[in-house]
């Protein structure tokens, strides 16, 4: 019987992945196919189906972590979030996601472009390589997704009924728990250097911070501002010296603009923070880059095709980017904290073999992070964002 | 055939309505039922089925809007929404909503409770009544509501799936462009005295007001904090010395919630502009009040409900609180100003038949509520929101 026929969810094998795309016709006919599951995550199969002139992956949700077998059940739904949210970012941005072909919400899989001609950003970066286009590219990727899905673009009934439909709340939960709360507190889930550990009650022990990361997490958890990609890092893009692609945003939801801003920041800031002299230069100005990219791109859009009678209010549209950008700041100071002492890490961090470097750029790195929760109404333009992140990490 | 079987929309007649109330057995078998049509709002119908011991009140939602005839459809989804909500409060607050006894989706209507021994507390005040319990009830009211919906008292998932099933586009759109986008342009709904003129237009060239009145918009259009009734005034209330019942929630949907307590202060603040004397003292204590008891029962209930991590810092319910407050107080300017130059009036200043006094009182309303809108980071207590009104309505 026909893969597809059956509506009921199965886990595919490479024998049953090369029948699907046959069953679809995505190629000719007598085409020969190879298939291989390239999957390095935890939550997905990936297989890449080739013949000899052509390739596509299959993404397909896992209904549980295997990381931990089948103890860790998680929601198939986000396979069609991740399919529905490629796509309507694909409406605006097509050069910056990877085309989709088909997805079936049964079977919990997304048929799409294969790019393994491009490498994940963040091992090319750890690798020490520069990407000169990626600060533009995602700096576009950001003001043209979050803009057109926004209130100053979409009618009101338009926007409330994509929130609805990108409603994401297992997803979102893990965010929430992981980035905004468990690094704050003295919960199980925190997983850090033994040689961390006065840093890090310093952190469960500063009521001030906590009160100011719980303003950014209220934001997270309220903010219903534009669809994010919701989980915008270095490990999200595949890039090359002349592409970029934005992949797996199952964690897509409505949220605040500044969320995807600051993730994406805060992974350039793992990168200043273990390169140095010309290498670390590239990528402080990429940091600049993406912001100017980004407020000059999404200030465009505004005043072309800006539908609110606001947005033809001199002054608003900065004051509304003064917002995204202090919202920004206070994400990357979280994600800084969670990434190193939170349950997932960054290997720009784990993998610095020698322990005392390791230790300081991971001290670094929380002390960064405090400094921009705590101090970040007081920065407010992009070059006091890097004078504040140099002075951490010099 | 039954009415509630033929499962399609149909308006009811007093005949039809009192052969609902059969079918559902409300009454004993053989009452003899009398039913009227009392409705005064042109949105609904609202019937009074009553035999010689008991009545009920069954609302049903018009197509449209009786005021211009068939030109306006309306959602009859706002009947859902209503009821949903009249019974979501009345798990937190059921002696302040009226008890539902049945609703029917297609036909749109909500069975209720008869509060017809009270008064709607508009009327009340208007005639110069006080009602000593009004609002000790609507703090009570305002923060069992809208604590028990928020993100400091559900699962992350509950809150969602509330969000998604109050999702009210059509009704919210409403107060967008009627509270929030109108009145600061120069747009046909617009509806003032002709001797106002300059100060309306003082209003639509006031760019740092309009500014400052987009970030409330936003607001209004973003934070998903709680399930708010959305349309708080004293028309939603019925009173009497010792009852307060709050009716009418058909904007109910996820906003900010110093919505709600904005908008009750804003009617609070029309008495204070029409009255005189120790009248006059007697809702400026109101608005003191309402705010005290809001401020320490939703205090209570985060003590002693709050399920986040965060609601055990010490400080940050102080945090919240100031947020909801100032929210609250650009809320209040918007509202003064909307129900004076907007499409929607309030009885309260429409009503003063001397056009001298009745013109220094839209004027007192306009700029007590520019004012507000400005300075409303300046204004951080209760005490100085009362100083601030004296100072405008004197």
């Amino acid at each position: 019987m026909a893969i597809l026929e059956k509506k009921t969810y199965k886990g595919l094998t490479e024998e049953t992945a090369i029948q699907l795309v046959k069953e679809l016709e995505l190629f000719p006919v007598h085409a020969e196919l190879t298939a291989r599951e390239i999957g390095d995550g935890n939550l997905n199969y990936v297989f890449r189906i080739a013949s000899e002139e052509n390739s596509v992956i299959i993404k397909q949700a896992l209904p549980y972590a295997k990381v931990v077998g089948e103890s860790w059940p998680l929601t198939l739904k986000r396979a069609k979030i991740e399919a529905d949210a490629l796509v309507k970012h694909g409406e605006y941005v097509p050069a910056f996601v990877p085309k989709v072909f088909r997805t079936d919400e049964d079977l919990a899989i997304t048929i799409m472009e294969d790019l393994s001609h491009l490498k994940i950003a963040r091992t090319g970066l750890i690798e020490g390589e520069y990407y000169p286009n990626l600060a533009k590219h995602i700096g576009q990727y950001l003001a043209k997704t979050l803009f057109h899905t926004s209130d100053f673009a979409l009618h009101p009934f338009e926007k409330k009924r994509l929130a609805s439909a990108f409603s994401n709340p297992e997803l979102c939960k893990i965010t929430e728990d992981l980035v905004f709360t468990d690094p704050f507190f003295n919960i199980d889930t925190n997983d850090y250097e033994p040689e961390l550990q006065s840093d890090v009650e310093e952190i469960w022990n500063h009521t001030e911070l906590k009160i100011a990361a719980a303003k950014i997490k209220q934001s997270f958890l309220t903010e219903a501002e534009a669809l994010l990609h919701g989980d915008l890092h270095t490990g999200s893009i595949f890039a090359s010296e002349e592409e970029t692609k934005v992949i797996d945003p199952e964690f897509a939801f409505y949220g605040p603009i500044g969320f995807d801003v600051g993730q994406f920041f805060a992974h350039l800031v793992f990168q200043v923070i273990v390169r140095k002299g010309e290498d670390r230069e590239i990528i402080v100005n990429q940091i600049d880059e993406v912001w100017q990219e980004f407020y000059s791109v999404f200030s465009e859009l505004w005043k072309s095709k800006g539908v609110d009678p606001f947005t033809k209010v001199d002054g608003y549209r900065e004051v509304f980017l003064a917002k995204v950008f202090d919202d920004a700041i206070g994400v990357v100071g979280c994600e800084l904290i969670r990434r190193t002492i939170g349950l997932s890490h960054v290997k720009d961090l784990d993998g610095i073999e020698d322990s005392a470097v390791r230790l300081k750029a991971k001290r670094a790195a929380l002390s960064l992070g405090t400094n921009l929760i705590l101090k970040k109404a007081s920065i407010k333009t992009i070059k006091q964002f890097i004078t504040t992140i140099e002075e951490f990490t010099a």
